[in-house]
């Protein structure tokens, strides 16, 4: 399957390396390789790292008859628009990442698609597979409401101002040096790429019209420490939220801060990481949590677009059409699994004991960590709690039988694994 | 499109009923409706809740040919094979919700069905669409680790055992009083059931094969509140976890309970909640969320595939197939939403103004929840907080107004929403 590339910047450069290195797996997933023939940029002079054959002449790319899909990373909203719809009157498949394409024209090209394949799962929350989410995984469902972070920027700023009590200002500048923010960041922080999203998602709840403009949006700009201050004191934090509700017959659309309490699922999400919490009237609550960003996470989504055109909507039932050397994996040996070990061990309260463990612990390869001896109760005997380095599975199962051979082990020793 | 269901218990009645209830949303989702023919269960006498006729003749509901789906919730392993193979090989399609099923014949079932249809997305996290995220969502990856708390029973026994300090037996008695573990609790603390699941993921995942006995399985039964009580001294939580993990070229497959670090995703997975991180190398960590059991959530992975199977693998590209008296809901006005409301407020700090703002909030329909006010600075106004009960945005919208006005108020005055 040979895909053209309109757009080589950030997510183009990680969709052809991607396709390169992850070939032979992608090609036994989907039954086919999918090759990245050509890439369209403004600027061919501009250095940049990619896998891919550059041009900048993008009315004939996509007149090629050899080109299968077209992949839309240009940005923008109409010369995207007036690009996808030539190429999909010409019946070939798009894949998008544009959010803005889709907030303004979706229902239009969704007329223009028909029966011709149009992927846009890159377009919301990034590398978190929630387009397929509501539209397969939660079909059954009358979707009773979604809140989703779906701006990173924000969260990574808000999160800032939670944990280090920095006011906004100071928390911008900081995600603008970490590239988290824009140079001009009223996009991101004042809400508006958030709506852009919703309206993608609520069209899929709930078949909702509307642009951007019909839906209410405000930012994280006007935020002090004075709220955090009374949001922690409170036990809630504060999320840029992007809201779907249905309200009697009637949707509710809204992207605003709001206070969320600590404990909800939704609020524990942190930094430049998204998270879309579903409520359906038969699964109850579900949350899908992720990178909502950054190269890598979208190629993931946009791939995952051009593998299902491959499989042409057939998904083999456990995922592979063809072997692959990687396939097939064999199951390691328990005992050679390695990870950080917890001990705990009821033993003889007396002079020498510790000494005893620990050179039986250094003579059988594990290394500990951290030890812990619980406060004295009234029995004879005391609990003690070591933890350890990275070790091997069969290190630490001989090391329990030694232990329990030991006159001054009181109990079978009891042993947990650390996964960090 | 007319489906059969084997085995009508909790998750079967659900399927019917939901068939039922979401009927007219189902078939614009999907261009058909999806009507429940006929029940097989085992027992005709015992008293039911279900929207299907009931037969106990499962060979005969087998041969017919008018079902076009078979949904198979008989539980069990040789008998549920041997029918669902019976029904592949008329090139019938099936669902199934069974894990044990999966974990030993998945393979089998591959090759019997070839190109039918063959859905399993509820043997796994009951109403998670994980089996979508890794076979679609992520396809683009090579996976590198899965952690899933894939057994809800297990999940709410630590959970009480780490917020209550209760030992295992009590925690266990109160989830099986709350209906949440089984008499015989084995499967479900001893690792069997998440076992199970864990292989079904790995096989999508990494191809593995291998049935429950080749991996090491631990169960939750010998942990005490001593270990509780390393765990919260250390910042840990314990759970159950379900790992598979890449190492080198083999696959690492386990259940066992685990310290793991309080601040990660998954640690936050509290009561009979499952949740699965999965970290692949182009998206790096992605985490889903939600109910792993109960017959409506379950019943809304059951019917996806449904859903798939009547849309034969090409969804609309909005979710929609045909209109829908509740698709293109209008929007609500802005004005009428409804949610509770907080404020933060800079007044002169001087007698009555707090009865003036109280009074006119409450002349407005704003009825205080909440009242905070900031210790004093050195500045001469004071910084008040209000929180309110559900209100109207317009009432809200006002009432800032005319607070603005007031000669007291000495900032503009600041608004969020609460969303509980």
């Amino acid at each position: 399957m040979n895909i053209a590339i309109l757009g080589v910047g950030t997510v183009g450069e990680a969709v052809a390396k991607i396709l390169l290195q992850n070939k032979k797996l992608i090609a036994a997933r989907c039954g086919e390789e999918i090759v990245p023939v050509i890439g369209v940029v403004r600027n061919l002079n501009k250095k940049r790292d990619a896998a891919i054959l550059l041009t900048d002449d993008i009315d004939s790319v996509i007149k090629r008859d050899d080109i299968d899909v077209f992949v839309e990373l240009m940005g923008g909203v109409e010369e995207p628009f007036r690009v996808v719809s030539q190429i999909l009157e010409r019946k070939k498949a798009v894949v998008t990442a544009n959010k803005a394409l889709l907030a303004y024209h979706r229902y239009a090209l969704q007329n223009l698609a028909q029966n011709t394949p149009f992927g846009f799962e890159a377009s919301v929350a990034g590398g978190i597979p929630i387009i397929r989410a509501l539209r397969e995984g939660l079909s059954a469902n009358h979707i009773l409401s979604i809140n989703g972070i779906l701006n990173g920027t924000s969260n990574y700023i808000l999160t800032s101002m939670m944990s280090k009590g920095s006011n906004f200002a100071d928390a911008l500048k900081k995600a603008q040096e970490l590239g988290y923010a824009e140079a001009d960041p009223t996009f991101d922080v004042g809400g508006f790429d958030a709506a852009h999203k919703l309206l993608i998602l609520a069209s899929i709840a709930y078949g909702v019209h509307g642009n951007p403009e019909d839906i209410l949006i405000e930012g994280i700009e006007g935020i002090t420490p004075e709220d955090i201050f009374f949001a922690n004191d409170f036990e809630y934090v504060i999320k840029l939220l992007a809201i779907a509700k249905k309200t009697g017959e009637k949707v509710e659309l809204r992207v605003h801060p709001a206070l969320v309490p600590k404990d909800k699922m939704i609020a524990k999400t942190d930094g430049v990481t998204n998270a879309v919490s579903v409520v359906g009237d038969a699964v109850g609550e579900t949350m899908f949590y992720g990178p909502g960003a950054g190269g890598p996470a979208t190629a993931s989504s946009v791939i995952s677009d051009l593998i299902d055109i491959a499989r042409d909507g057939k998904s083999p039932m456990l995922g592979y059409k063809a072997p692959f050397e990687l396939n097939a994996l064999e199951l390691l040996d328990p005992s050679e699994i390695r990870t950080k070990y917890y001990f705990r061990l009821r033993v003889e309260d007396k002079v020498g004991v510790l000494a005893k463990i620990t050179n039986l612990m250094s003579e059988n390869n594990l290394s500990i960590d951290s030890l812990l001896q619980k406060p004295k109760d009234e029995s004879p005997y005391a609990t003690l709690f070591f933890t350890t380095h990275t070790s091997v599975e069969k290190d630490v199962r001989r090391t329990m039988e030694i232990l329990q051979e030991q006159e001054f082990v009181k109990e079978k020793p009891f042993m947990m694994r650390i996964e960090e």
